[in-house]
C-alpha cells in the first residue's frame, strides 16, 4: 500500500492509503516519487472543471523519481535511473508523436497522468510509454530544478516563447505574472528580447516579475498606454497570454503590433471575443497549444550547463506526507504568495 | 477633364467629370486606365462601412494601364509601359516595406488608392511610389489575367494559402465560394493539396467551386460531418475564411484539426467568438492579414508561364463608360451570378 | 528455407537457398516479400564501395509485402497487413527519431536493411522496429506504386524538393535524369515550379525527363547558357544534384542564383571542389541528406488520392526467381533503358 | 579639397588631397566622416585580390558621420542627422531589396562603397540610396559602438548566427577568433547556446575569445577531439567559418553533427574541398553570404537597450589624419594584437 492524493469528485480530495501500482503494459515503468508539485490544473480538476477526471483518480502530472521496475519493452530507461516524469506521455508511433508533438498523441499518450490514469501525487506511480515519457536527469541537476521541467518550463518555452517566435530585440509583453507567466519571462530571456513587460493586477506578482527579469510592469489598465510609449505607437512584437480568462486574452490582441504574434498559454474555460473588425487587416498570428515536450531534453541540457535556474519558481517546500497542507498553501496563493510548491520524499 | 466614379457619402456614387490627375510627388506616375474592376470592398465603402473614405473620393484600387507620365524620382517604370496597378503601394523605406510587407507600410503607402487618395475607377489615375506599386506586365499576359493580380489573387495566395501553409496532400477547407474563395481554391492548387472542400450556402457558388477545382462541396451545416469523414475524425489541415462574418469564422475554427491552421481572408465588420475553452489545447494557429503584395511579381511570372488562368474569375465585361451598370451587376451578384466584373477602355 | 540474393564480396552475388528469418526482437516483424526492386546503391555495394556490408549479407532495402508474424511489442502492425517496407528503420526513441529524422537514428535504425542486417531481396525478410518502419498500404494503391515509396520517392521529395525548398514559379534544374532525377522532377511538380530543366549526357534520359514533366533539357555543356537565358542571367532558384560525381556537383553550384539552393541527392564516392572564391558572397545554401522518411505517410496518401503516379518509373518487371536477370537488366541501364526494375512473387 | 586614403594599385596606398564629393543622384547624401574603421577586406584589396577595384579609388565601407547635404529624392534622412554608413547600399526596388537582401541588390547597390565607388576612409563621402543605406543613430549610442554595426556585427549576426540557426542550448564552434570570429561569438550569445568553442592557432586570440564569451578554446588540431568529447561523439550543432581558407572550411565540415549547419562568413580566395563522400548522407546544411544588413536596425536598437557592447572589439584608436599608422597597426595584427582600429575626426 502507499499514500496518494485521491480525487473524490468536485470539491473532494483525500490523502489516503491505496494499492501500489503495477506494470500493465510492456512499455510501462514504475517510479518512486522523490519530488512532486501541484499544478493550477489540479485546482481546476478539484473544482469540477475537467469532467473527464473520474472520482477515485490519483491526481498529479509532474514529478521527479527513481525507476523501480520496467516492462520488458522498455529500452532506454533502466531500474535505478533518476528520472523526470513529464506531464505528457507519447506513444512514439502516431503521426503527432512522429513530429515531436506528443501533447497531441493519438496512440494513448498526451496528457494522461493524473487525468485519465493515476498520477504522480503519490508515493509511487506507473508511467506508460516509459521510453518517450521519462527523461534521465544529469547528475549535476538537482531535483528542484528538474521538477520544473515536468510541465511549467516546457509549456512556457514551447507554447509561449517558441509559438510567439520571440527574437533578439523584440518587445515582449507577458499578461499574467503567476507561475506560468514568470516561467515565460524566464524562457523569453533565452532569445534576448529588448524589452519585457509584465502585466498583472497584483503588485506582489509584478514585483516577482521584475525579479524574474521583466524590464517594466503594468496593471492591465495601464498596459496599452505603456506599450504604445515603448514602441512609438506600434504595439508589441509578441504578447503572451498567461492567465486564461477572456479579458486578458482580449487585452493581448489589443497590445500586439501589425505583423506581431499572440501566443496563448492560459487554460480557458470560456470563449473570448476576437475583434476581427480591427484584427482582420493586421497580419496578426494567434497560437494556442498544449505543451508537446519536444524541448524537454534541450531544457534539461540547459539546466546542466547552468543556463536556466528554474528552482527560483519554488516558494514553499513540504514533506510528501503534508500533501493537504501543500494544496492549502498553493490554493491560497494570493494570501501565501505561493508560486510553485513542492513535496519531497525526504 | 476625365470621367470617374466619385463617392458621395454612404449610398451615393456618381460617374462624373472631374479634373485630370497630375504629379504631386517625384515618385508618382500618371497612368491611363485600360482595364479596371470592382472589389467587394468598394461596396463596403458605399455602405459607409469604411468611414475614413471621404466624400468626393474616386474609388477603385485595381487596374491595368499605360504609363503616361512619371516623376523624376521614378527609376524602374517608364512612360509607355503597360503596367499592373497594385491595390497596395509601398514607400520602400519603412521597416515593413523592407520586409516586403507593403500592406503595413508606415511611410505613406499601404492601401491608399480609392481609400485615402483618388483611385482607379477613372480614365486616369495618379499612383504614388510608382517603382514599388506598379508592375511591368509581360507581353504574353493579357489585361484580364493581369487585372486579377491587382488584389484578389495576391490576397488569396498570401493571406490564404501562404498564411495557411498549405502543403502537398493536405485537406483544405475554403469557407465561402465567392470570388475570393474561388481565388483561394485556385491558389491552393499550386501546393497540391490532397483534398479541397468548398463550403457555401449558395448552390451556384458550390457549382463554381467545383469548376475551380474543389473536390467536394458542402453547405455550412454539413461541413463538420463531411470534414470528419474525410479526415478520420481529425479535422482539416488548413481552413480558409473567405466570407467575413462571425458565423463563418467560428465554423472555420471548429473544422481545423489539432496542429492545423485557420487563415482569415474575410473582411470583418464585427467581432467573432473564439472558443478558447476548446481551442486552448489544440495547437491551432490563426492568422489575419491585409495583402502585402510581395508575391505579385511571382504571380505575374506564373501568368506568363501559363501556370495560372485568372481570367476565369471574370464573368461580366463592360465598357468603362458603363461603370454604373457594372456596379449594379456586381452589387446584385446573387441574382446576376457575377464573380469579377471588368471594365475596359476599348 | 527460402531463396535470397546473397552478397559474396566485391563482384560476387548469388541467388541461393538460405534459412528463413525469425523474430529476434519484440519489435520485429517477419514479412513475405510480394514485390521488390533494386537500387543503384545495391550496385555500389557489389562493386565494393560500401565496405561495411559483409560477405553473406542478403541485399535489398525496398519492398512491398504481407506481414506473417510480429513480435509482442508491435502495436500498430498486424499479421496479414499489406505493408510497405521502408528503406529506413527508426527506433522511435532517440533524439533524431523524435524529430522525424529516422535516417539518422542513433538507436539501431537508419539504413540497416540490406546493409547491416539482411534485406528484402529474398522471399521473406525480418524488419526491425516494425511500428515505425512498415507502412500500411491503402487498398486503392497498387504494389507497383507503393514500391516506389520504399526509397526513391521519399528521397527525391525530402532530400531534393523539400531541402531545395522549391516554391511556385521557381526555376528548378535537375542535374541527372536517371531514376532519382526523374523522381525529383515528379516530386517538384507538387510545388508548381515555373520551369524545370533536366540536364544529362544521354539523349534517351533527356527524352524520359520530358515525359516526366521537364520543360526543357540540356547537355551539361549547354546548361549554363540555357539557365542564363531562362533567368535573365541570374541563375536557377533551385538546383538538384542527382548523379553523385564531382563534376555534376560543381555544375550545380555554378547554375544557382544568388540566394538560391543546391540540394544534393547523389551518392558520392569522392570529394568535390567547392568554389568558395565565388560562392562565399552569393548567399547560397547547400544541403545533403539521407532520406528521413518523415514524408512516407503523406506520399502514400497522395498515391491514394491519385496525385502521384509513381509506377511510371518502372520499365521492367520480373518474377522474383529471375533476380539475376533483373540485376543484369538494371546493371546495364544504358543499354536496356532500365529505370526501375521490379520483381514480383506472382 | 579633403584628405582620403587612395588605392594606387596592388601594394600602393596614399593619404592625399582629393576633391570633395558632390551629389550625383537625387537619392545621394554627402556625409562628414566622424569615425571610420578598416576592414580585413581593405587589406585584400591592397594585395590586389579584388581586381574590380580600380586604381584611384578611395577605400573604406564603414563609418559614422553627420549628414551635410541630401538629394531631393531623400525622404527619411535630413541634414544634420548623425548616421551610420552601412557597408551595403540598397536600391530598395529590385527583387532582392524587396526581400531585405540588400547585399545582392541588382539596382546599383550592394557593396559599392570603397569598392565600385569612392568610400569612407576620407573626410567626406557620397552615399548613394541614402534612405536605405544610412541609419539614424539613437542619442544614447556612442560612435564607437555604432561603427561596429557598419559591417562586422551584421555580418556576424546574419551570415554567421542566423544562417547557422543557432538555438538555445546548442553547441556552437567558431573557427577563427579574429575580429569577425569574436563578433560571431558575441552575436551567438543572443540565442543562448549551451556551449561556444573558439578555434584558432594564436593563443592571444583564444584568450580574447574567452573574454568575448567562448566557454572553451582549441587549436585546430585539437578541435575534433574536443568537440567529440563535448557532444558524446555526435558533433557540433552549428559551426561557423570565420577565416576564409580551405583548411578551416574543411575543418568546419568535419566538426558538424548529422543534421547540423556550417555557416561560412570567411572571404575566400581559393576553392575548398567538400568531402561529399562522407557528407552526402549527413543531412548537413552549408550556407554562404555577403551581409544583407536587414538586421542593422534591430542591432542598433539592441545597442540602445544595452544588450550589445560592440566597442569591445576596438583595440586601437587614431586621429583620422593618422590613417597610414592605423593601416600599419591593423595590417600587423599578429604583432600589435589589433582587432578593430578606429579613426576619429576629433
Amino acid at each position: 500500500m502507499m499514500k496518494a492524493l485521491v480525487y473524490g469528485g468536485p470539491g473532494h480530495k483525500t490523502w489516503e492509503q491505496v494499492p501500489l501500482p503495477d506494470l500493465q503494459d510492456r512499455e510501462d515503468a514504475i517510479v518512486r516519487v522523490d519530488a512532486v508539485t501541484i499544478c493550477g490544473t489540479d485546482l481546476h480538476i478539484l473544482k469540477g472543471d475537467v469532467p473527464e477526471v473520474e472520482s477515485g483518480r490519483i491526481l498529479g502530472h509532474e514529478a521527479v523519481g527513481t525507476v523501480l521496475e520496467i516492462g520488458e519493452g522498455v529500452r532506454e530507461i533502466a531500474v535505478g535511473d533518476r528520472v523526470l516524469i513529464s506531464c505528457i506521455s507519447g506513444c512514439g508511433r502516431c503521426r503527432y508523436c512522429r513530429e515531436g508533438s506528443y501533447g497531441q498523441c493519438l496512440g494513448g499518450g498526451g496528457w494522461v497522468l493524473g487525468h485519465l490514469i493515476d498520477g504522480t501525487q503519490a508515493e509511487f506511480v506507473r508511467v506508460p510509454f516509459a521510453d518517450t515519457s521519462l527523461y534521465l536527469i544529469p547528475d549535476v541537476v538537482g531535483d528542484d530544478d528538474a521538477l520544473m521541467l515536468a510541465d511549467i518550463l516546457p509549456t512556457a518555452y514551447e507554447v509561449g516563447i517558441l509559438n510567439g517566435n520571440v527574437r533578439p530585440g523584440d518587445t515582449v509583453v507577458v499578461v499574467g505574472a503567476g507561475p506560468i507567466g514568470l516561467a515565460a519571462i524566464t524562457a523569453a530571456s533565452l532569445f534576448s528580447p529588448g524589452h519585457v513587460m509584465a502585466v498583472d493586477l497584483a503588485e506582489s506578482r509584478l514585483e516577482a516579475a521584475k525579479q524574474f527579469g521583466a524590464h517594466t510592469t503594468a496593471r492591465p489598465d495601464e498596459a496599452a498606454e505603456l506599450v504604445r510609449q515603448h514602441t512609438t505607437g506600434l504595439g508589441a512584437d509578441v504578447v503572451i497570454e498567461a492567465v486564461g480568462v477572456p479579458e486578458t486574452f482580449q487585452l493581448c490582441t489589443s497590445l500586439v503590433r501589425p505583423g506581431g504574434r499572440v501566443a496563448n498559454i492560459g487554460v480557458h474555460g470560456k470563449p473570448a471575443t476576437l475583434h476581427l473588425e480591427t484584427l482582420w487587416s493586421q497580419n496578426v498570428t494567434i497560437t494556442t497549444g498544449l505543451v508537446d515536450t519536444f524541448s524537454t531534453g534541450t531544457l534539461l541540457k540547459m539546466l546542466a550547463t547552468g543556463q536556466l535556474h528554474t528552482h527560483r519558481l519554488i516558494t514553499h517546500r513540504f514533506h510528501i506526507d503534508d500533501m493537504l497542507s501543500a494544496y492549502d498553501t498553493f490554493g491560497r496563493a494570493a494570501d501565501t504568495g505561493a508560486l510553485k510548491v513542492t513535496l519531497n520524499r525526504e
